[in-house]
């Protein structure tokens, strides 16, 4: 095993719920150090916070700007190598920008960026500065979502003929009919959300799932987006229709209406000789339906599984992994790809899946304006 | 108990698979008695079969004209009251017709016509002779089913806000693919089945799951249906939008090539205050969603249910009933309109779930065909 | 199609809740006519049951005496030639016993008998007199039990190490932990239950499963029942080990004080070579393990099914059966046996089935009262 | 948030498996740094794998005197507080021996010895010395089995009356049935294993998740093992009769041959006013059943859990976490006793499990050489 790659962060600090689901992921696979980073915009804070981890504080720093500058200025060897970008959603594309245009490997939370326009400007810095780009897609982590991939593109069910994606959840609910409450809620605000909250939050996931277990494509869109109440600027539910390449028709739904749902993503592929279906609440199990077999159902450590999905599993069957192990596995994918050794296809998600959200989400909300017809995706 | 009624059948002779459903519904209850019929066209085999049955081959008739005339001339005590049409779906309307206009009562196989003014002609008869028309939506006995209609009326999960109903076959597949085969589907053939294959035979189910539990109308649809092939005139697969009234959106799914799945109809609304969820191949299952509280399992048999619940399955709770036992509800709901007691509003699916259903066929059809544009459903 | 077999019933008039379920088990085949029987002990009660089921009062006795008599002087075209034994229990084995003598096939309700010795002597009656006596254990019916036994027949699991066999209910909570309350109930009154309640009511089921499923025997037991309460003479609970030939051992769990249950009652037969289980709440399942698989799931009405399982369900995959439809295929079996047509082994319980099941109650009884030591069942 | 715990670790090398699972159980809550430890028998093998973990190599010991030695040399501040054990069984009595002498505060795999005297030396140490002793029963981390624990604890389902537990596994199967082969299995050596192997390895989990959630202690056990070859010395199926205090009656069910099972750990607990029931591989379910009342089905990070769950899980609901966010767990509540700080009762097992564990398998062992009789626990 060869040494640790030195991680900074880009926001993360005491207030963020997610920079410790970053972290866990990151310390899972043994392959990153947390060095520093701007940990909060408040420096004293960001500081403050650097303390608690026990970080060296001289890697600590105010900005963005005072990072790279200073990062830059060190020995390689000692130099942060990775960046995670934890930050708000509008700050991502700014930051990238710079760190990609800096030098470093970038880790983003999802949404990579507000427009497609921008998602665009980073896939060509990525290939210009030939970093390392990984958007943390994380239902991409599980195994058995892999093992899905892998069957796939290994011809197990055939061509695809049908694709259902779904992802419910109802927490909307209960803050939704009040007009009061309603406009409270940040990310039913558009300068902070950008044009979609329902498709741009979770739909994008579902179309992820799609692009990633299939390999296909969507190529047209036509959807019928709800904001249940006309003061409300942005959609909470949402259904799209779509096309893939090789006439494949499908359907992408996704809803936080969806009352008492938590987090109710699925994604169904059917072929011409079978099937496959996951659903995100029960990551373990992957059901493979084919016509004249009963149902079987797949499980992560099994050696029938691909050597894809075996790698993305720490354990012998029967333990279930959660979550946290499905970061973890991309951030494993991330860490082969910056030292230069061979991964799979697909061990994390990178700026191209980025670019196809981005470009989703703005074809569905024009779609919904245009009373519902169809939209190209380019 | 009072006396049992008499029933003749249309169809349902040697070559029918569903007769025997039918006549095992009829018995359960212990409500009515098969008397006679027209079991086949060809009258030698009619009797033939009459005769497995130990009928009176008295009450065996060459066709539907002679049954008329004779059972009319009986005395009123002796002579068939209710017939089962179980005939090949063209058929349907014109003995529906005459069966009306006869003073009969009648139970009808889905679809009830091929199509939506046939439907509304038989209303205005069924109005005007004042006779019972069941129509065997099968899937609305099941105790579950009419548990979340039940629960839905009493305001349990509040104002719907979003509903979505699955149908999804497979077993289209196999023939699908190849020219030849696909050539030879009976229920490809327009001429047989009319103007759509999967959203006729089994969209419609999901159609009448959502406005038979909600107790809402489908206003408008936006459809996108496939063929696959371009050779294959009928769709066997699609998607509708809907709107509601009350401002509800929904969606309806079905398919004919989501090889490997068997009968996976499944029904989910949302509310403002809770959420329920039923499949049809786990009947005896009904999930209820409510913010902030664990999720609820509901079972058959049980106090907590409601009253039209209750009185739809037989036995103690924790013993299954499964698909004969729903379509055995819905004919004791028939004895009971038809014997002048009374009955839970639900008890048994009428004419107008018919118009609606083919209303609906009509109108996916159309919309798909006009390049997906919403089409209003009367 | 033959003619109907001539059918009358021991009990079942408009007290009994079995009743029910025994006339609509045997509506279902089309093999059977209820002609007659002694329906009450009340006499008047009994032709008014009848005369609501429109059935000739003259067919209905006073007591079982006259019934075979006035039966018996029929011209045996006329005559009943199968009755339905659903009385109390503490009547089964008299009336079994004269309707066997009297030349009549029997269909009994379990418990057979209150004793071993009572069931072994209707073994001997039944091969003396060679008339066919089928035992409702219910359970077996289930067209996935039958797969299960057929493929254990076959070999596919190879040779069974190990059975675990439980059957949970909660209905007696409510009322055990009162003493005046439990003093009422009369499941637990050993005049009317004989030696044992849990055991032998639901207990002996699982004993049946084990037995049925696996085509071993049971050959030594050792019970631990429980009473809960020093007043309280009969078991609610209680756990047997087990030894079967071949070298197997298992466990048989049993409660009526397992609160919330319903009917939990499951089958699970480890092999060599594999594994299959089954659970009665949901009886369309099958689960068949196998090392270096993903689980398989089977389910009815699929071709990969064995004969004895197809020829056990009615319709298309999909289409849930359920406890009606497995006493149904009883009443199918034993009707092919009454007619003497082919049928598969195991397609109805026999007096053998009674016989096993009296021993299996008497021997956890004895081992229980005796410090829990193992005793052979003979 | 305060500073890291220092750690060491006796064995875990290259060669380890379980290595891996204790250093991301400790990551997870930021609570530890390892520092150093015996990490191979083989010293350069130990500092090969220190290296990979760029560790400082002074903090690499040939053996765990000279650990115990150097380490107690260092100022207090730089010391290592914590050692984790995860060597071959048998070592774990000395080792953990010397390391509570030593003032280390100790985490240990399971089993905790090899005899239950060995346990209370350990007792009595962990006694006098004042440190915190973890044993690693992991199962008991995840967040819905301390919401049973919690709830039980609460009265919610009233006082047990019953309980069952299950453990079964298939991974014997493949090995067990040519001599050849289960000779050459450790794990059925008694050098190696000790008195038992299925008891001793799962039937014990069975037997702590019981005392773990319901408060309650067994007190009696008769058990049945199989060896199930004359051959072989060892269990590798059992079944153990309980008694526990207060009257309660139950069940551990243990398997290796359970042919084509995972790891199927799961516990029921029936009381008098309801009943909680959980499964290891799908352990973000918790099946809450109330008489009168629908199945409720609790998750993680819901508000309606108790404290002690809701701090056990680390994202929204809906979100599924798994065995090494319940090992997290353990490390977590550990962390929280070293420092001084307020946790939960359960939140880790301690050296009392571990006592408890060996006495329960010494008695099953004991009970099934007796013939099956009945074994107080002291």
């Amino acid at each position: 095993m060869s040494k640790r790659i030195k991680m900074g962060m880009m926001g993360g600090g005491h207030s963020s719920f997610i920079g410790i689901v970053h972290r866990i992921a990151a310390y899972m696979g043994e392959q990153y150090e947390l060095v520093g980073g701007v940990f909060d915009h408040d420096f004293e804070k960001g500081k403050d916070f650097a303390n608690s981890l026990e970080l060296d504080i001289a890697r600590v720093y105010a900005d963005i700007d005072q990072f790279i500058k200073a990062e830059n200025a060190l020995d390689p060897k000692d130099r942060i190598a990775v960046v995670v970008i934890v930050t708000p959603n509008f700050l991502h594309y700014e930051m990238a920008k710079k760190l990609i245009q800096g030098g470093f490997h970038v880790i983003c939370e999802k949404p990579v960026t507000t427009t497609s326009q921008e998602a665009v400007d980073l896939e060509n810095l990525v290939a210009k500065h030939q970093v390392v780009f990984a958007l943390t897609h994380t239902y991409t982590g599980y195994p058995m979502v892999r093992q899905m991939k892998s069957m796939i593109a290994n011809g197990v069910i055939g061509n695809i003929q049908k694709v259902d994606a779904q992802y419910y959840q109802g927490w909307i609910n209960p803050v939704i009919h009040e007009a009061d409450k309603r406009k409270s809620v940040w990310r039913l605000d558009p300068k902070v959300s950008g044009i979609s909250c329902c498709m741009g939050d979770i739909g994008v996931h579902a179309f992820n799932m799609i692009e990633y277990t299939t390999g296909l494509k969507v190529e047209k869109v036509l959807a019928d987006l709800d904001t249940l109440y006309a003061d409300n600027p942005l959609d909470i539910d949402g259904t799209a229709l779509i096309r893939m390449n090789e006439n494949v028709k499908g359907i992408i739904r996704a809803s936080q209406i969806a009352t008492g749902e938590e987090n109710n993503l699925t994604m169904a592929a059917y072929g011409t000789k079978g099937a496959l279906k996951w659903e995100q609440e029960n990551p373990n199990y992957l059901t493979w339906l084919e016509e004249g077999q009963p149902a079987r159902v797949l499980k992560p450590g099994n050696d029938y599984n691909t050597d894809f999905a075996q790698s993305s599993s720490k354990i012998a069957p029967g333990h279930p992994e959660g979550i946290f192990d499905a970061m973890g596995n991309i951030y494993l994918g991330a860490a082969k790809a910056i030292k230069g050794e061979k991964y799979h296809s697909g061990a994390f998600p990178t700026i191209l899946d980025g670019v196809r959200g981005m470009k989703f989400i703005e074809a569905v909300v024009k779609s919904s304006a245009a009373e519902n017809t169809w939209i190209t995706i380019s």
